[in-house]
């Protein structure tokens, strides 16, 4: 793990991360850690009161808590270091990360062994690394980091402060808004899987995919997922969606605000997410179904084509999805079944 | 999307797409589009009378329509626009879209950045891209493409008019035959996964994962997708087969033609696929299992390993999947179970 | 498949690969096969009687078979081909194809298109293939071969005799052990799926992934696969821990030694997998699940989160995960339900 060469005083995270501290805001830190794991200098955080003394008995220098472990640590008046009590703990820890684990130094500036067609336009502080290709009248706007052996295709957009990893593959046209972060073999823009049979031959033809791919700001997209252009309109990613390692969204898709996408679900082709909505893992949804607002699905869910589901928190799960405690109740009747034999 | 910079009539879209044209066949054409976003120069296509209204009232050009509904558009005389009659609407909309929407210019010849071994034969019209790799005695045929980063091994052989995406990897020895499209990120002949667990060591030693994969004509492999070499034999897909995005194929499978493997997929050793069958999304196929010509597989269903499933046209579903009507007679028997309590 | 040039003795392949000869042990080999593709030349195994036959009627020129087939052949006193007995003849096979079907020459050395930083360590007789990448302070040691478009991180250590195929991506510190095979296209170390939602304005901050991975010894990763690195800790697999194709592993994941996972499995985060356990395709784990030593899952098993399950060589199916034998039970009862109607 990156640590600070130069190490802060708490009050400055305390600053920047935001909460108030109780007790020496002039202890240095010099990194983020667990509890388990905590070495001098490291800065740890706790969500309740029964990991408080866990933290305060670690090597850690400084804890972040939360308001109701302020209480308890006030009314004992023995908290053993100092202690950063933030209104979202785990949220102030996510910002000092900022500060004290900061990301390895890169140098802006286009690699020798890269092959940028002189039609492309790099805005300031831009970085191509080793062996990337862009396309001729691309577009990579400020402070955003090409990694190495990525492909970046003809007319393709790319917003500022984006982070693309290693062996990205962006075909031509594809928009990315602004602070998107790419993973490793990540593949966006490719052809939706769209035939049509020739009745006479028996043969599938390839139906059009010549649409759009367009990627929100603040998206995240995992390792080795894959995001298809529309066939003919456009396939919508919505800012500050999460999307995990190894998923598929297909064709068409329109995929709202902040949708949490974990590993491995597919999409098929012309389903739509609503915004706030929770896919678990290897969730699989069939085409023009529609997903809506703040739902949940749980882990391996199945949702049939043109299937609409909806309820702001409500959780689904199973194939076909229903809504967990019908679901759990037809588990639990299935078990006695068996039980009485 | 890409439009025609040089704009063609109606009639001779009509020509090469097949059909007829009731109106004026010199209506000029640039480019293809959903109805919903139409713009003047359009062409888009309707395969029920239902949604004709719409078409004539976008902003297209010119539609594409069935016999039924040219019979309704005669009734009642009042085409606003001209209609090419197809019997096959939609394959005929994706016919003219390689008139009206064709694939980028692409400059053939070898990429001075490509290193590509002095034994590589390459035919006429080959194009190698940035940074691609080719090794030793391999060859390609006459107007293949092989995008930037892509890395085919020794010994492969790549038939003609393939156009293969960037970063695609190709172990040694793989045979691909014509007009194959190979998506980004996917690899073709990887090990397969065939160990022999030592019974004195508990430890699992390799077993050897040097056989053949071979690709037939017009196959189609999406983005990320993986297909092993088969352990001693063969792998093989057969001509037509269309493969979506992450689909997992492992060694000794034997897909037959014009099978269709949506996203996600997953086969395991030595399976029979016969033709004409179609799997949907995340389906899982155990070792040795036999899928018979035009079997339907619904999304997410398993077949346990060395089943056979059989009957054209015929659906199944679930885990371990069941003809359909028995399947769902089953859900509903367990919604039952639980609407008693 | 290669075949060796200069063909051995089945003395020799007796004295590597262990076992007896029954016949002529000066037959010359010079490579392997399964029996229904063997040629003059080839050996080829059975496990069981039943084959035996078929392997003494084909084209190979030796058989190894096991001790059981042994008795009978000397019954019989009518083996037409030379018979290596070995206790367990599929390993033997095995061990026989490493001298038999030898991996193909490679030349040690740095290919000229490489780019490898000036401080990176590199070991006797490492090969860098064509366009790889190498971050600064990496170390590879001895006889490791990373492929073509590999792009390794910053800090990364990898042992000696390892083999990286094609397009691998290893982020920055990733840690890997000896003789540990990466296929193409493979993502170690990239960044959990980790966030912390902002009560206030709803939206999704990235939770730290600065955390390690670390892969032990004899370890294989399959293509297109993903591990992720710790939040904070270390995610660790451990020695002869063999994965397949499109299989995710989430940050400070635990895999135990000599563990088997199929394709497309996919393990949230904070999972612990004891030895020896056995992981089906498209099996699907939760957060903080356990699965003890020898567990075996299912092929699309899912596990809960939190949940542990336990016993060596008990297998568990269907999601939630149960005992195989209770959860067949489950699904007799109702398809009696059904056809009770």
């Amino acid at each position: 793990m990156q640590r600070l060469a130069k190490p802060l005083p708490l009050k400055a995270v305390a600053e920047f991360a935001g909460g108030r501290v109780i007790g020496d805001d002039r202890t240095l830190l010099s990194g983020i850690s667990s509890i388990e794991s905590a070495a001098p200098g490291d800065l740890v955080f706790v969500e309740d009161a029964k990991n408080l003394q866990a933290a305060l008995e670690s090597r850690a220098s400084a804890v972040i808590a939360g308001e109701a472990t302020a209480a308890e640590v006030t009314a004992k008046r023995a908290a053993s270091k100092p202690i950063l009590i933030a209104a979202q703990p785990r949220l102030a820890f996510a910002r000092a990360a900022q500060l004290l684990c900061p990301a390895a130094d890169r140098q802006p500036g286009i690699h020798p062994s890269a092959i940028v067609h002189p039609s492309v336009v790099l805005h300031e502080n831009v970085t191509v690394d080793e062996r990337v290709v862009i396309g001729e009248h691309a577009e990579i706007r400020e402070n955003t980091c090409i990694g190495a052996g990525s492909v970046v295709g003809a007319n393709v957009k790319i917003g500022r402060d984006c982070h693309l990893y290693p062996n990205v593959t962006i075909y031509s046209g594809v928009r990315i808004g602004d602070r998107v972060i790419v993973h490793a073999g990540a593949v966006l823009g490719s052809d939706g899987f769209g035939y049509v049979r020739d009745l006479k031959t028996g043969r599938y033809e390839k139906f059009p995919q010549v649409g759009q791919l367009e990627i929100g700001d603040d998206v995240e997209i995992g390792a080795n997922s894959t995001i298809d252009r529309a066939a003919l309109d456009v396939t919508r990613i919505g800012r500050g969606t999460k999307i995990d390692n190894l998923v598929h969204i297909g064709h068409n898709c329109q995929i709202g605000e902040d949708v949490i996408i974990a590993a491995q679900t597919g999409l098929s082709g012309s389903i739509v997410i609503e915004r706030n909505a929770v896919l678990g893992g290897q969730v699989g949804i069939g085409e023009h179904a529609r997903i809506g607002e703040g739902v949940m699905l749980g882990g391996q869910s199945g949702v049939l084509p043109n299937k609409v589901l909806r309820g702001k928190g409500v959780a689904f799960w199973g194939t076909p999805a229903q809504p967990v405690r019908k679901y759990l109740k037809q588990l639990a009747a299935l078990a006695r079944l068996t039980k009485k034999e």
